[in-house]
């Protein structure tokens, strides 16, 4: 991994996933007692697992979501459902594991990662709470940046540490999770930016605002792209200017994730932001993605047609906090197990399709 | 349960499922720490396993895959990629625990049953194998009815008692799987008649034909239903005709974990035909059927539409033997898992929205 410091841009390389590996596993697949390709997505799952992992061993415990925090200055515009210190009160929640996604790591065997990157706020958090703090939430994105270059920078720079070191400690998959009343605001305008699509087309209910809270909020993703103009080429600055302290974090974490060889399943329209960002300053991270599921939020959908990503599930979920990446581990479980488990034609003595 | 066995048909009856339970289930969801609605799919679950159970404690454990095994006459007419001889030694194969059933069942937790209802090519089967044969595989529908009257009813019966003996042995989850080389054919048969679509509409490539084996199997599909005419009025005669002792037991099964108020996870196209002639002899047992994927077979569509059902997964699987149907039980724990784990916002001090 090497990323470039100097300049207002950031580089970053990550090496392509492996074509070989992929074979060799497509090949072991066609050898088991099924007929080819019945498996579907297990199998085009198995197969990304190994091409991302250059092996045919794969493994996909121990795992962790991990769930970066932050408050958006653009709330006071009256863009979410929740007031803003539904932030802090959810990390409060996540540290005492009676959120949906504490439920669903538990269920699935994920560790949880709670990072605050700037909720607006805090209190002494509990133990369970990293505190990797900006400051107190981002600025009002319509009024002018969000956050300075060096802080989009720092942000992203934790969320490759926090990849990394997850990943140095042994974790095999890495999961996304996010909190931040007001992210939808910024995941719509990052949208707008690296999709081209227009504001009405990537912006939704989020928490579910009602019609005349909708149209407020697409005037203010507008009304922070014409203050701030963005421009696609500069991805760290776009960050900077309309996304968030958690954004920028889970933009590096999924760098990270690609650059230690580790799957990063994405959970829905925040995550999906952020891989946008990630996709921009570094094309080749997009083989590392794994498209959990696919978000009731519209913008969505634009996130992941640009990307390229067909997301394994599609359950009408729009929670956030990293649930729908967790509901697809049991495809990534599934697939390693069909490939270590299953007997071949020759081993269990199943006759192979007739030649015709 | 009561079914009457005078006649040429059966009768049964279900109980209809429980809207105060689901009420009451929907109202605990409202009250946790969510925006209301966004877990999607996984809250319509926990809601809907509250009506079957009649009861706010859910619960997706113990549970066990059925997998009915038999042949096909019609198989004789070249309408698989297969030889007949793979349906035994897949039986084997899943005695063994080898085939892609028994990894997914350990994934899941699952309780594998294997059932003989009527392979042609019975070895000694393995302590593992239940047998409740009622042939060497049916006879050719395309020459006259696949079996007899009688033997549908054996069938059905053997597959209701089977729901019920697991039931009763603590069972809360009932999942369909199956195993017979050429019964897409049936299937495909079956569906036309309880959906009143052309063969072309509903045959597909099962285990992977070509071209020239699809037309084949279309045309016997057609012959079948022009030489036995069999009537969606008369659901039992059908099964007989067309259908085929694993399908029928299938049928039994669904009638069985209905009236034992359990939910039955449907697999794919095999198990949907079935459910088709179920929802014929009783209306009321669909509120007990949960569909768990959408198969990769062009009929199974029809099937769904048919039943109005909505499958909870779409991963391009054509596998059968219970697969898709296991691959949905996280999604069963999940709303499990959600009701029982998660803080309401009064336990967990997160604001409400905000009211405008």
């Amino acid at each position: 991994m090497t990323h470039n410091r100097t300049g207002s841009e950031l580089t970053f390389t990550v090496e392509p996933i492996d074509a070989d590996a992929a074979e060799a596993v497509r090949r072991r697949l066609d050898d088991k007692t099924k007929p080819v390709g019945s498996l579907g997505r297990i199998e085009e799952i198995a197969i990304r697992l190994a091409a991302i992992a250059r092996s045919t061993e794969l493994e996909t415990r121990p795992r962790a979501v991990v769930i970066f925090a932050a408050d958006h200055g653009v709330v006071a515009r009256g863009v979410s459902a929740y007031p803003a210190e539904v932030t802090a009160q959810m990390v409060r929640n996540f540290a005492a594991g009676g959120a949906a996604v504490n439920v669903l790591a538990r269920q699935m065997d994920a560790r949880t990662v709670i990072v605050d990157m700037g909720v607006a706020c805090a209190p002494e958090w509990p133990a369970a709470v990293l505190c990797h703090r900006l400051g107190a939430g981002t600025a009002d994105m319509a009024a002018g940046p969000a956050m300075t270059i060096g802080q989009a920078r720092e942000a992203v720079e934790q969320g490759v540490a926090i990849a990394h070191e997850l990943s140095s400690g042994g974790v095999r998959v890495l999961l996304t999770g996010d909190m931040g009343i007001g992210n939808t605001t910024a995941a719509a305008a990052l949208t707008a930016i690296f999709t081209g699509r227009s504001p009405e087309d990537v912006t939704g209910r989020g928490t579910g605002v009602d019609d005349r809270a909708l149209v407020r909020k697409i005037e203010v993703v507008r009304l922070a792209l014409d203050r701030n103009r963005p421009r696609l080429e500069e991805p760290l600055d776009a960050l900077a200017k309309v996304g968030g302290f958690e954004i920028a974090a889970l933009t590096g974490f999924i760098l990270g994730a690609a650059a230690e060889r580790r799957p990063v399943v994405l959970d829905g329209f925040i995550a999906g932001a952020a891989a946008l960002v990630a996709a921009a300053i570094c094309p080749s991270a997009k083989g590392y993605m794994i498209a959990g599921h696919r978000s009731a939020e519209p913008g969505h959908a634009a996130v992941l047609e640009h990307l390229g990503l067909d997301p394994l599930l599609d359950l009408g979920m729009r929670l956030g906090e990293g649930t729908g990446a967790l509901m697809a581990l049991p495809i990534l479980d599934a697939a390693r197990a069909i490939l270590v488990g299953m007997s071949s034609f020759e081993s269990a003595g199943v006759s192979r399709r007739e030649r015709r």
